[in-house]
């Protein structure tokens, strides 16, 4: 096993194009996983591959659809009774733990490819009621790989301690700000690039531009 | 969440049979959890089908097929270079890290049924190899499950510290000793029962079995 190789978790987004980047930048071999689950746009899958095929990396899609079966809607669907989540913040269709689920596939593919190092772009500081984006949990699930392969994993997380304004300047630190900015997909709607404008996604992510900009004039 | 309701990860074999009941004796509620992942015999899924019809329990049989796309084979098809596993006592067929994978999914479950206990018959006297059936992992897989959901789970693993012989003193201990000898399936020839006697599956646990039968006696 290779800790030089990195295996970046990578949704086509702005924040694993940016750990792209940044393995591209720090690691001497690096591949791609994105997990096809039945997204809101199929055009994530399809944005994910184009960047891959840009910057010349491995890409492994691997089918992730069993995680509907997951989802309050499918197990009602079997005639089941569903516990409805205390914490009302948590929408009905959420799917419990999916980095738990993402990194354990990603760590299990790791193994087989010879990547010591998995990096994956969460982040606590925009933590949405997610606990599977805190610092804590991922340090356990390294801790939990590691004995599982019996092998000594990093998973590194760049993103973790920044905000989107911070995201935006380690984009510009690898010099791929207009890259990024014009070839990833973040909007709910679809809309590459700086997207509808409109979405709560859009807006995280274009007030953190507008706030790099402003600030490097 | 109920402590008091178990999920129990199930296969339809001796183990997991036991552990069912196990749960059954001790909880008020139970569940089983069956993974489809292209298993050596489909008769395994049919196996486990039957045991949870004439138990009476709900049966939730999640697709794994995606476990296929971590196998070298698949891996290979798909082009890519397997660094070969350094331990020459793990096939090469290995899909690493089948509990760590198995357990999130089921603790992902068990958030969504409301299951507060989530039972595994893995055993680290029988442990062949297999990193993620030993205590250690099984500790740190809690851990992480429970940052990863904000919930308070127990895993239980009725059998860490069993051999054989003592699995079907517990199997007795509830009555049931007749029942698993007779409806699980261990054997790799997929022969019900006593099985065909001379797989190293069947060898295992049929020399437990008369070991347990002779001390009886």
């Amino acid at each position: 096993m290779d800790r030089n190789k990195a295996l970046v978790v990578f949704s086509g987004g702005q924040d694993s194009t940016t750990c792209m980047f940044h393995a591209m930048a720090n690691y001497g071999e690096v591949e791609l996983v994105t997990f096809d689950y039945g997204q809101r746009h199929s055009k994530e899958i399809e944005v994910a591959k184009n960047i891959a095929e840009e910057q010349g990396l491995k890409h492994h899609v691997l089918d992730m659809s069993l995680l509907g079966q997951l989802s309050p809607n499918a197990l009602t669907e079997h005639g089941m009774n569903i516990v409805q989540a205390e914490d009302e913040t948590v929408p009905n269709t959420f799917v419990p733990a999916r980095n738990m689920l993402f990194l354990s596939f990603a760590t299990a593919l790791g193994y087989q490819t010879g990547a010591g190092t998995i990096i994956t772009g969460v982040c606590e500081t925009d933590f949405s009621g997610y606990p599977d984006c805190r610092d804590i949990f991922i340090k356990s699930m390294n801790v939990t790989a590691n004995l599982a392969m019996d092998r000594n994993f990093v998973i590194e997380t760049p993103l973790m301690w920044l905000d989107k304004k911070q995201t935006w300047a380690l984009a510009d630190e690898y010099g791929q700000l207009d890259y990024i900015r014009n070839r990833t997909l973040t909007c709910y709607e679809g809309v590459i690039g700086d997207g509808c404008g409109e979405c709560p996604a859009c807006r995280l992510r274009n007030a953190g531009l507008r706030a790099y900009l402003n600030e490097k004039e």
